[in-house]
């Protein structure tokens, strides 16, 4: 199986490797070794430089331990669950849907926990492991708990997200963009899930680093301005309605994905645009992706169109590494909600308007001797209060119940009296919404290592085919032979590559032949070999690794040389 | 006092913000806003290119959740702890050591819980908050605990360091670097530690960023290969042996440092020099750096010489942002000893060594007939074991007891005989030293913040004067005049400046002395202008942040320029 071979390689090279063996492990945590930190690292830098210098947002960074109450107001201490069960004899745990799905083959997406302890029950699924009874199926939480400084009573969980941690800070972030929308905001980094019990290598990590950007929009204005440049540009598109039809993706325009409704808004779609355009940069085909809309069922509550970006996986099927959704204005208004601040935004109409509004006019004389002290501070709830709601209230129950803060204030009839008044309004108060493209980092990368491994049967090597500007390893620099003057003239080509920035390695060990192959395997994409007429003609032999064609340059030429190829300004076939 | 200027302007201009604002904050969390998110990838990117590209160090990445054997192992959950004592009345809880500094200005860096407790007691130390009695101090542990898996049976810790996660798979790491002393393998990330009661600002936080470099030495050569070409650098070093003595640190050669015995060995005194130009070239100067030894009392129990690069800073007097430690084999010896497996590097002598050896003889005529089907399992045991201390106690005790998994087995003085051998021996397994620096990126983004942040009355300014290749914002675009023509030529310099990689903002708002002033105040170092002129002769203005020159240049050799400005390959003065 190719999937085992690349994770063979992976391992034995240095990209990736199961955290803590010498302790036995622990599941769901990986390590990236040398050649997998760079390589993630490079592909993060890419995604920056998509979303940072060319959309011209701004990164922020924020802790990963987060108090209670703003996961509270996310929804995560309550809904950031998966449905469980129990062997009642051997104690094992297990994820209710995923056991049904793998012992009876059916899909069970969306279904109650009593709906899935029934089906547990009639179809007398048991313990894969002893064969025994499962419990019923409860909502287990997904987040690391833990507690927040040394008196032990603040309780804090490891971010499930990194989404929160942009919600939070908002009115800072809006002031930062001088009070305007549209704008956007990413965070790069971990997030955790304590899965119940995960099975699947990289694709579901028990922590992960998660690549977010939530743009900021009018609810009013989901257009963008770059959706002319990009409406002729083709998406596989895999519908809600198709699937649901048992139809096949299609491959359509962006323009009209628009036009026929399937996409809910040109910003949506620009995203998606976006995230095919960049996973194709760092070396996943267009052929092995495809958007997956959400079906109503499996949607989140706050969300009103969402589009996985699904890769093709040979053990895995179709994994999702891109989430990309409209949020709306949920997240903002809980928060608002939960934290008593106004996370709204003034937006200035075109023109004032001018409009016509019920006041109350309070009747001052029956005020004061009513309400004697406290009389000021209900005139100033009064001015800001929903006058309709008041004058209903008085009209059906001949009184009005005024809360502020722990006391009520009776309003009766005689105390008021309802007015319509013009006014001038500059604009209004509303809740942005939220178009969030939300990647999944490690799952791109195992992708990037899957989709690049390249079984070249004709010149007899295996090899990731990275995209030179994403390969761990940017040049490797050998002598022809193990031989002093060879070895040292290659050994100062190397280092003054280092000093110059790149990232340059040494490799003297072998025959010339096992050292391409082992450059190859890892992706360098540049080899450098210095022979017996280096050192008479000052040139040495620049080897391409996927053409493998050689040509011969001079050793003052090669930083330069090498700088052009990496950041794709020369051709290899145009080296002179 | 220049310390809340600074921290004001890093606030309103988005470079810092305590977290979780709107939920009234939690102690010892920080948000990097946009500007300081950058600012704080560009030095990690900075720290990145010394030590991963120059120096030919790897990095890895390795989990932040880390399982309780690994820190059991590393010694953290035993002693990675603080003295705290808590209020009998109102139950607040403090540093012990902190609080007794705080009152009495007592410096009891050392002492016991048993000697802080008797402290508190004979000085008569009451609850700052409520005056009441404090409790005997105990050891409080400062990592945040949680539980992995689904069973909550797993005890897990967000990771004190991210060392610990370079020690674990060093097994792997020795193979990437094909089994050869010396490498260096980094991480950088995040760590934790939850502090008792934090009230410093970013100096003190719960959740932090680490740079941390393990290098991995033979523990016979601690030379440096690079050491002659920065022995004549000079170093503040403020050693142990002169604060004991009360003196002042003392400027000294890296040569004389080591001659004179003051700092351990080559490869550490390299690793100060190395900080030091680092901190340089981010913007902290040379005179509010000093080099501090530890003492004997605060030294880690498994270090042997350690450095503290300390910064000043006007609120908090001294503070360590970098520490150069000398780890020796403790963590790898630890590790060893915890999971069984053996983690020592095979040294190979420049010449195979002939050695004389007792060997243990078995009698095998007694031997059978005493210990039957366990005697080749014994005989196995016997080939390794050290035969010296075998000897010792069969003369002693006529007897040794052979302890195999769960047996014991009697040796008696029939069933053995001891002989001289000579062997040839090629090499030998060690624990490799490490040496350690570890840099605290939180406290270096403050010092650069501060240290920066430049008051010149002259031109009526507050600035940032950030070096230029880590300003937040490379160039500011503005067009003279709010006016269509000149906005329009503004915003396609600044989209054309975005494509090609620069962080370029375009501003247009007030006027341009306010918007020159904006600009200045974040640290950019650039500023473009476009005015009338610009439309005819397809010129526009660029201004240096420092001298406030300007220059007139092509539109269409912006970018050329200011990539060559940046990287400080054109002064300013030569464009032409």
């Amino acid at each position: 199986m190719k999937h085992d071979k690349v994770m063979n390689v992976a391992k034995k090279r240095g990209f990736l490797w199961s955290s803590f063996e010498i302790y036995a492990g622990v599941a769901g945590f990986y390590d990236y070794g040398p050649l997998g930190a760079i390589l993630k690292n490079s592909i993060i830098n890419k995604w920056k430089n998509f979303y940072i210098v060319k959309e011209g947002f701004y990164e922020i960074e924020s802790p990963t331990v987060m108090p209670e109450e703003v996961l509270k107001a996310s929804g995560h201490v309550d809904n950031f669950t998966d449905p469980m069960t129990e062997c009642k004899e051997c104690l094992e745990v297990y994820r209710a849907d995923h056991i049904i799905e793998e012992m009876i083959n059916r899909d069970v997406e969306g279904l109650s926990n009593e709906e899935l302890t029934q089906i547990i029950s009639e179809e007398k699924i048991l313990c894969p492991r002893c064969g025994n009874h499962l419990t019923r199926v409860w909502n287990y939480n997904l987040m690391f708990q833990t507690l927040i400084g040394a008196k032990g009573k603040k309780t804090g969980y490891m971010r499930p997200e990194t989404a929160q941690g942009i919600f939070i800070p908002f009115k800072r972030l809006l002031r930062f963009f001088r009070g305007k929308l549209p704008f956007g905001v990413v965070q790069v980094g971990k997030a955790y899930r304590n899965e119940i019990s995960p099975r699947q290598g990289v694709i579901r990590l028990r922590e992960f680093t998660q690549a977010e950007a939530e743009i900021f929009v009018n609810p009013e204005d989901k257009t963008h301005e770059k959706f002319d440049e990009i409406k002729g540009k083709m998406l596989k598109l895999y519908s809600g309605e198709v699937q649901l039809a048992e139809g096949e993706p299609v491959e359509i325009s962006a323009g009209d994905a628009l036009d026929e409704g399937i996409v809910s808004s040109q910003i949506l779609i620009y995203q998606l645009y976006i995230a095919q355009k960049f996973l194709r940069e760092i070396g996943i085909p267009d052929e092995v992706i495809r958007f997956r809309q959400h079906l109503p069922t499996e949607m989140a509550h706050y969300a009103i169109d969402c589009w996985d970006v699904e890769v093709y996986t040979e053990r895995y099927g179709w994994v999702e590494i891109i989430g990309i959704a409209d949020r709306t204005d949920f997240d903002l208004k809980s928060h608002t909600e939960h934290s008593n601040e106004d996370l709204r935004v003034f937006i200035e109409y075109d023109e004032p308007k001018q409009i016509k509004k019920l006041a109350i006019k309070p009747n001052m004389s029956k005020f004061g001797p009513s309400f004697k002290g406290d009389a000021p501070k209900i005139l100033k709830v009064l001015e800001n209060i929903d006058a309709k709601g008041v004058k209903k209230s008085i009209e059906n129950d001949k009184m009005f119940n005024l809360q502020i803060e722990d006391n009520t204030f009776e309003l009766l009839p005689e105390h008021v009296n309802f007015v319509e008044i013009e006014e001038v309004v500059r604009g209004e108060k509303i809740f942005p919404h939220v178009i969030e493209p939300s990647y999944g980092l490690d799952r791109i990368v195992f992708s990037v290592l899957l989709h690049t491994f390249t079984e070249d049967e004709e010149n007899e090597r295996e090899y990731f085919k990275l995209p030179k500007d994403i390969a761990p390893v940017e040049v490797s620099v050998f002598p022809l032979l193990n031989k002093e003057q060879l070895r040292e003239e290659a050994l100062k080509i190397k280092n003054d590559l280092r000093e110059k920035g790149f990232i340059a390695e040494f490799d003297a060990s072998g025959t010339i032949g096992r050292r391409y192959a082992r450059s190859d395997e890892i992706g360098v994409p540049y080899a450098i070999t210095v022979d017996h007429d280096s050192i008479d003609d000052n040139k040495v032999t620049i080897r391409n690794r996927d053409n493998l064609k050689q040509k011969r340059i001079l050793i003052s030429d090669i930083a330069g040389i090498l700088d052009s190829l990496l950041k794709s300004r020369l051709e290899f076939d145009d080296i002179n």
